[in-house]
Formats: C-alpha cells, structure tokens, sequence
C-alpha cells in the first residue's frame, strides 16, 4: 500500500476541495477553450489548466490584487480584469467554471441564462457557490453588526450577498437552456485546531466587508464580539478542535 | 471538445455516484487487500476493482440473492457469505470500503470502531450512508403506515433504521483510532421523470420492509396511499418531472 501523493493533497488541503469536487463532475475532454470566472489568485485556474491544459484555460477577475497574484502563480495564462455581471465572452467556450463568486452576484441566474448562450452544444457552466448565510459563522456576523456600539454603521445592509434560492428554482431556470442538469449540495465538516481558525478563515472571504463598515475605530471590538458568538455557536471536540460545518451549492448544466 | 465516456457515465447513472464520490476521496494507491462490506449485487466492487486491480479486492455480503449476482457480475473475485454485526477480518486491510449498507446496522459505531483495529497504519475506512429518514419520501412511509387498514400490522416498528447521529458524534469516536477524518453530506438532487419513478426507486430499497409488513393483502393499498402521499410531498418542475433529494453522510476516516 502507498499513500497517492495528489489524494494526499485532495485531504490536506480543506480549500481546494470544493472545486476539485465540482470538476470531478465536468463531463468534458480535449476541449478548446475554459474560462475561470472570479478565478481570484488562480488556484481554482490550475485545477483547470491540470485537467485541460494550459494552451485552452483563461481566468477572469474584477480585482486588481488578484489578478496580480494569478499572475504571478501561472506566468503563461491569460488574466482579464472583467465584472462577470456584464462580461460577455467574445467567442463560444466549452467551459464556464465559477468557484465561489456568484454568490456576490444576486442576480446571477441572469447572467448563468446569458452564460448557457455562449456555450458550444455540449459545452457545459459549472458553479460552486458557499450556501452558508444561515450558518452560525454568518448569523454571528449580523448579531455582532447590531448588538454593538458600531450598530449604527449597519443601517444600511453590508454585504449583497442573498440567501439562495433551492435547487428546483436553479433547474427550472436552466432547464430551457440545458440538455442535462445536476444540482447538489456538499456540507463539510472541516476540522479547526480552535475557535481562533475559524475567525481567520472567514477574516479571508465573508468576514471582510462587515469588518470595512464597522471602521478602523470599530475593528477591533467587532472582532472580539464576533469572536466570544463563535466560541458559544461551536462546541469543542472531545478530543479539542472544533468542526467548521460549510454547506456549499454545486451546479452542472450542460447545453 | 470530446465527451468523456467515463464522466458521461457518472454523470448518467444517478445510482452509482455516492460511491463513485466516496472512492475519489480514498487516499490510496497499490493496495494489497481490500473489502467492499455489504457488497450487494458488485456494482461497488467493481469500482473498487477499477481503481485498486482485481487481485486486491473481495466482496462480503449477507444475502445470498445479492451475492449470487455480484459472482456473475464478477466471477473472479472472492464472494464471502457474512453478517457485518459479527464479522471479524482475518488479516490487516488496507481498506473497508462500505456503501449504503451500515444505515441497517444502527450498532455501526461500535463496528467502525472494531474495523479501524484491523487496518494496518494508513489504511482506511470509507462509510456512505443514506440520511434520509427525515425527507418526505421517507416520512411518508411512517404516515402511510399509521393511517390506513393495515395500520395493526405497524404496531411494532417495520425497520430497524435509526436517525444518523451528528458529523461531530463520528468524529468524536473515531478520532482516537484515526489520524484523519473526513466527515461531509451531499445532498443529491435527482432529476426523475414522475412521481412513479420516486416510487420504483424507493421501492428497490427502503419501502421494501413496509411493503412485507403490509403484508400481500395490504400491499397494492399501502403501495397505492404511499403514492398519492409522494404526489404531495414533491412539487411539479417547470419543465415536467421532479427533483428527488437525496442526503447522504459519507466518512473517511485514516488509520
């Protein structure tokens, strides 16, 4: 028996996850022409680039810190700075795959309506999307947003992200526009050495924008209050360490 | 661009993707001796078989119906006659593979904890169970039972199957003979034809107790009351049919 060095590293490494698991369901070979939407630093990029090949994989991005970074980690690969929410592409793919940013687009059945067009029969929108508003991670950020002397930097909402909606709703929208569909839903557990890594964690993704409104003056207490919610919402492991329960919503709509 | 036969068969057969995704998350390679546990007609063994090489993999099971079908699905491999509840290895394995099989046994704890101490270091264990007891296909098996003239016959419980317990309760028992855990759900959404199709799939697996328990004279009545109760439970698509959803706990735990 040997250890699978590329497994070893499916197991290790909790972030990359998510995405492998939505490629694993790409039912697609040799194609001509992938595009990472919101591909961020590139790590879901090379993913792509691993499965398809460098000469046909380009990653798009609204953030100039990102694309930098994607830059830099693949040299070769063609970064465009775009917004998804009017980016039209200027010839047919044979891959949209989207990890973890639609969730920032509330209107994006729109767009993956728009998107479906600008397939080549066959070719096929693959979405990951954090499904976690109702998460103890996410009702704590609203909790600690109005119970707080920052409350009042929270009349207006901080963040655009919107519950989404089930599954039936995003197969009857595509349906017209696909020849096959597979929705699901994956909720991992991942194990956290503390509280502390949780707060992390979040500090990278959902936690940033209410951190922005509460201000420099605010960020600190913020923190701390978010902080005490999460170490009540999670309970210790027998062993220590805690569980980071993240549901997470996958889509698979080939024309 | 080319479909992949072997991902287009994933993504057709809704059936054997729970274990389809359980293997991809089993970190190992070249193995010496693995064991698919209630191996029911071989279709989970032949993954096995595809991935680990026929020489290193055998099948056990506690029906001999099943069992005489997964011989002539793969009449080179090892089929053993055995009750989970009180199997013993004869020798260290590098995998325990099980898929929708230990939902039966609501001991499987206990037998988890037993199986980790016959792998050898680094070898793992893989679980996928069904947990589904809540959703309405399965609610409506229990208010089928409760009203209607067979209801005498459901004054002791039909099945043995008990809720699963939390991601956290797994991982608190297993932790101390694993190096890693991996705990998630999915939650699949399957695309069906009609209701009738929710019923023929169901009627395969876990309506078949309630059905012998109706007995032949209650069978088409019950058959016929638990119908209507799914025309209810699951709303029309747009386009015609209905989503199936389907929660399923996996686990891989590494020695």
């Amino acid at each position: 028996m040997a250890w699978s060095a590329r497994q070893y590293v499916k197991f290790e490494d909790e972030r990359t996850r998510p995405p492998r698991d939505l490629l694993a369901q790409v039912p697609l070979e040799h194609i001509s022409r992938a595009v990472d939407l919101g591909c961020g630093p590139g790590n879901s990029t090379e993913l792509l680039i691993e499965r398809f090949g460098a000469a046909h994989v380009s990653g798009i991005d609204s953030d100039d810190d990102m694309l930098a970074a994607a830059r830099v980690r693949l040299p070769y690969t063609s970064f465009t700075k775009a917004d998804l929410a009017t980016w039209r592409p200027d010839a047919p793919h044979d891959l949209f795959f989207a990890n973890a940013v639609f969730q920032w687009l509330p209107e994006h059945m729109t767009i993956f309506e728009r998107l479906m067009g600008h397939l080549r029969p066959g070719g096929v929108l693959a979405v990951q999307m954090p499904d976690n508003l109702d998460e103890p991670s996410h009702r704590a950020m609203r909790d600690t947003a109005a119970d707080g002397p920052w409350a009042f930097r929270f009349a207006e909402p901080a963040v655009r992200r919107t519950v989404l909606p089930a599954p039936s709703v995003y197969y009857d929208r595509l349906k017209p526009h696909a020849a096959r569909i597979d929705i699901w839903h994956t909720i991992y557990n991942h194990p956290m050495a503390d509280h502390g890594a949780i707060v992390e964690w979040v500090k990278g993704s959902g936690l940033r924008p209410w951190l922005d409104r509460a201000g420099p003056d605010h960020r600190d207490g913020f923190l701390a209050a978010y902080r005490r919610r999460i170490e009540e919402a999670y309970p210790v492991l027998a062993g220590g360490g805690v569980l980071f329960r993240f549901p997470r919503l996958f889509i698979v709509a080939a024309r």
